[in-house]
């Protein structure tokens, strides 16, 4: 044996390793196999090293795999995994996780596409439901829009507070649960869970509508793009981003600039009277209910999922470059007056044009603004594809949040474990599966229907902007920071006004279907509660401080015998290898083949206890392991080890032929106290 | 300890145990555990004695479960359970299997249902098919039958020396299997597994025609009759018939009594002039299809139909009172003149009175006759009634040959092994389940239109008939019995005329669905060969001559240590008393906790070698196995012995919040050569 060369791959900064070759070595257990000789006669090796082509020694006591060790064999797994190869990219190791820290230009594109994509639908939500009381009614358009922009203004200078107290990242889920304790922490992560998996399905749905907005074609088959659209989606995160900032910058300051642009020029238009009033679409989605305040509540509400994606700053302060909680209070700053700016300008141009939305929805009202202002030219098609574009960032920053939000879950145990794992290229795998089939299923459920998506939408956001902003209070009472009563009043007054929205949203949209957002929020948080529970059983029972102690007594070894066949026999001979106290069990459910097996015992296994147990009923299982209860039963503190005789067919449809005796006593053991049971297989050749 | 009195259930004739109570008795294996003490101290009790409330000494050797030792105790399996005993009835065993002996007018009750039965749609059938060419050639129904009538002759004579020559049963499998060989035998058992499943669908189908005829309120629920009647048909046969013979005979005689009464009544009225000749039924039924051979063919095709069922009587000998073979032959005469006569005056009366059969399927042309002949009494009511109860008794019949074919095959190694296990009350649970659903696919399928489902039928039954008689001729040139040149002729016409019928049937119903039958029976004749060689390999690789002898070595043990928690301390204690040879191998997902894994390691288990394995990856198995994989290439002959410890939640939910390692690794490992298993499990409490 030779040492093989270091192929360091992953850039590893461990030592080499320094081996001799020679297998009489030093002790190592690293790599070694320490053979412990019964008697120590001199000469003999006591230490035989074991260096395979598989493995290199990264370090005392470290090896590491060669890539091949680590490649499937099997004919199937190696198809999926060359699948998984081509679709995902080759696996990244976990010291190459990229911390790319962002500039604020970048950081604006990255962590505001869900909040500056809400003016895609935010408008037109407010309009469609205003319009129910009739054309007249859209004049209430502007007034609604200017109160959600004081709304933006108290939540964003309330994020900014955030931002100050919490420099390595605020979100929801922990502010909440630092200030205000589990409960409160839970309801706000359950709150954004669900409004994750609705911006993915509302900003794709709205994503697509602005492309068939633009290409009529596309309209029978929005269902199906935008399906298509979270799974590609999907499968970009499953990659896993490594350039976001740059590719994310592009769309969202095209899409800026030109809605900056078509508000300017059609300002510029209507004042130097380029177009006049003119109620464009067909007057049919206009409804003839009264004017009611709840009406207006409503319009209200719905334009609040324009401020969806407020917090995303707040949460992702540590990918800012330093001085890190600065940058981020002035993205938050400029995000939070362009989208204000961007929403009022289009509230303003619509309301004085009169356009009325498209009671079918086969055109965006933000279509028909930009046909109206531009034309049907270039600028047209550029700002729907930034629309587009921008609104699918939108569903893709939930792909980085919902699986972060649960990972952190899974990190506090209120979340399955494996929501914490992560694939192969670094990406929380099960929370994007999930995040998907929700998103799936939602836009299966709703037809892709923007419109019919958004009554579910944005009380989830509003219940974590409340508690998130009364977890701040707290956190400024609590603490002796200089100016924590200012902290605490602006945290306040966004806390006091935050609550009443989500009241507002919750009343105006419940029989909508904001209940079912409430109701699988509700769920949510008592199974994260559930959850815990086990976690922290199990945590409790498996904690301990007991030193590894040898058994005091070798286990007594039951060994069932269906035959004498050569895996019964070597199975015995392994048993009495490892204990002295072995018994076989055979159950006679075929009468005259026991008489045969008894017969031939003494000489097969003549020293081994043989024990048939009569079966009248032909049951092979229940004998069996009432038969071991009462050994155990017997041997209260003692280890009983069952080792079942199994051959292994070469092809799986050979399982057919057989009970599967085997596998049924292990599932049964296995809820058995107190039983170790060992599989002793016999390979079959072809 | 006191010896519990024998409770001996089960008629059980072994001697009662001779237990004195002491725990330091003799050695007595069946009962004790026998403690190998280290040291041999004197007054060191060397023997525990076991004795429990679950068993009781059936003699030396043998304990026997008490009753409630093996009843299930978790919730849904006492669920279960409690069903099953409902449905099914309490556990019979063993020993108390029934083989009931059958006096001649039971045998021909219980064995000849399935043939006697073919009246209500034999004659039928062939009428379907002349009418094709026009009302007139209906008149060809009588020669057609008789032509039927004589082949039935040929057979039954044929199967007389059969029942000579096998007096312990000659099926058409085994007579085919000793006399031709495998393949034919095999053939044979295929052809007639088809068959049985045809029998039971064509009966089932029959005898719903036979209700509706007279019900016409069932007509629109027909499929959905026979498919319960099944099932039902099933559930009795699970349950195990064991007072077949006198429930039996009832019907099957008024069936038979009804029958001829109605011919001989009919026959008088005709001769009298008190009926005359009257197309009763809508002529749209008739065809103006050209009258040739193929179509004359075609309805003798059709009508052989009525021949299923023959060779019950061969089959079922040792069923007989002795002389079993003399009795037999004389039952199987009775059965055939019955058969014939009953057809030929069908057939005479329907074509003296011009009886037409119904297009629509809604009456039977058997009903048509008796109402023609009794008028709509009582009399016309109870033939009825017996015709469907004796079709149901037919479709009864294959219930009991299939599982019990199926069970041959599986005793002969060409089936899966559990079509030859008996359930808790003695019947073929697996071949009954297997039937059921394969006539209840055929049932759905088809409609249950006896009329769509005869052209499958027959081509199965002429296929077994003659190999089976092929398989006689061999049998008598091969054999010395005197009168051997008889036995061939009168067996080589059979095999001749059946041969030519089977060429018949298949050529004529080929198109029609024969063609099915054939594709089904080749294909399953391949699966049991398959199946065979499996089992043949299999059984050559386990054979063996070597005795039991205690492993060399004690194995190389591996302990996967994800954490120090109790379970893995207490698998590591276990795994250090097994064998001196234990190493404890950390796959390092997540470095940190590797790190601490490590500080902690000395303290904790210090003298078990740890080896820590990078996964730059982060996946947990791949390398693991790759590690094993590598020891077992550095130890060859050695025993590779892994201790998985894994814990066991309460409830099965809590297992998805778990990664199901140990379980995963279980899997891979189980296909692994040379490394044995073993599970060792932690119990949670609640």
């Amino acid at each position: 044996m030779t040492t093989e060369p270091d192929d360091r791959e992953g850039g590893n900064q461990r030592q080499p390793p320094k081996t001799d070759g020679r297998e009489d070595g030093p002790f190592r257990p690293e790599l070694i196999w320490r053979e412990q000789m019964k008697g120590t006669r001199p000469g003999d090796r006591r230490v035989r090293i074991i260096r395979h082509r598989l493995f290199r020694e990264a370090g005392p006591g470290l090896l590491a795999p060669r890539p091949r060790a680590t490649e499937p064999r099997g004919g199937f797994a190696r198809l999926w995994w060359r699948l998984q190869r081509l679709l995902l990219g080759a696996p990244i190791p976990t010291h190459l996780e990229i911390e790319e820290r962002l500039t604020r230009v970048k950081a604006l594109a990255v962590l505001s596409s869900d909040a500056l994509s809400s003016v895609a639908y935010g408008p037109e939500a407010v309009m469609r439901t205003v319009v129910l009381a009739g054309v007249a009614a859209l004049s209430l358009t502007l007034p609604i829009t200017m109160v959600i922009a004081l709304l933006l203004a108290i939540v964003a200078t309330s994020y900014r507070q955030t931002i100050r107290a919490y420099p390595h990242g605020g979100g929801s889920y922990s502010v909440s649960r630092d200030n205000l304790g589990d409960l409160p922490g839970l309801i706000a992560a359950a709150a954004l869970l669900t409004d994750y998996i609705l911006t993915v399905a509302v900003s794709i749905s709205a994503g697509v509508a602005a492309i068939s907005s633009a290409f009529p074609q596309v309209r029978p088959y929005v269902t199906e793009v935008a399906v298509a659209s979270v799974l590609l989606i999907a499968l970009v995160n499953l990659r896993g981003i490594r350039e976001s900032g740059t590719v994310f910058a592009a769309p969202t300051y095209v899409f800026v600039f030109s809605v900056l642009g078509l508000i300017t020029f059609g300002a510029f238009r209507l004042f130097t009277g380029g177009i006049g009033y003119a109620a464009t679409s067909a007057p049919s989605s206009a409804g003839s209910e009264p004017l009611t305040w709840f009406l207006i509540l409503s319009a209200f509400a719905k334009g609040c999922t324009a401020m969806t994606g407020t917090e995303a700053i707040s949460n992702g302060v540590p990918a800012f470059k330093p001085p890190e909680a600065e940058n981020a209070r002035a993205t938050l700053t400029v995000m939070a007056t362009l989208l204000g700016t961007m929403l009022l300008g289009i509230a303003f141009l619509v309301s004085q044009i009169g356009i009325v939305p498209d009671p079918t929805e086969r055109e965006t009202v933000l279509s028909q603004l930009t046909h109206l202002v531009v034309g049907d030219g270039w600028y047209y098609y550029l700002l729907q594809f930034a629309t587009a574009l921008i609104l699918f960032l939108a569903a893709n920053t939930s792909y980085a949040d919902f699986p972060r939000l649960l990972s952190l879950l899974a990190r506090d145990r209120f979340a399955p474990r494996w929501f914490g794992l992560r694939g192969s290229r670094l990406a929380f795998t099960v929370g994007i599966a999930a995040l998907t089939a929700f998103a799936v299923s939602l836009l299966l459920i709703f037809s892709a229907s923007t419109d019919r998506l958004l009554p579910l939408y944005a009380v989830g956001v509003f219940t974590s902007f409340t508690l998130s902003q009364s977890g701040m209070v707290v956190h400024w009472l609590r603490g002796q920071a200089p100016d924590r009563v200012r902290g605490a009043v602006v945290n306040g007054v966004g806390a006091v006004m935050t609550s009443l929205v989500t009241l507002v949203i919750a009343g105006t949209k419940f029989l909508e279907g904001a209940w079912i957002v409430i109701v699988v929020a509700a769920l949510l948080v008592s199974l994260f509660l559930l959850i815990h529970k086990h976690y922290v059983t199990l945590a409790r029972q498996l904690r301990t401080d007991v030193k590894v102690t040898p058994l005091a007594q070798p286990p007594v070894v039951v060994v069932p015998v269906p035959s004498l066949s050569l895996v019964v026999r070597q199975a015995l001979g392994f048993a009495s290898g490892v204990s002295k106290n072995v018994v076989a069990v055979h159950v006679a459910t075929d009468p005259p083949l026991a008489e045969r097996l008894r017969a031939e015992w003494p000489e097969v296994a003549g020293n081994i206890p043989l024990v048939i147990i009569e079966s009248p009923y032909r049951l092979l299982l229940p004998p069996l392991l009432a038969y071991i209860d009462a050994l155990r039963d017997a041997e209260p503190g003692r280890t009983i080890e069952v080792v079942l005789p199994e051959f292994v067919p070469r092809h799986w449809w050979e399982n057919l032929l057989h009970n599967q005796t085997a596998l049924r006593l292990k599932g049964v053991l296995l809820y058995r106290e107190g039983i170790v049971v060992t599989s002793f297989p016999y390979h079959l050749e072809a």
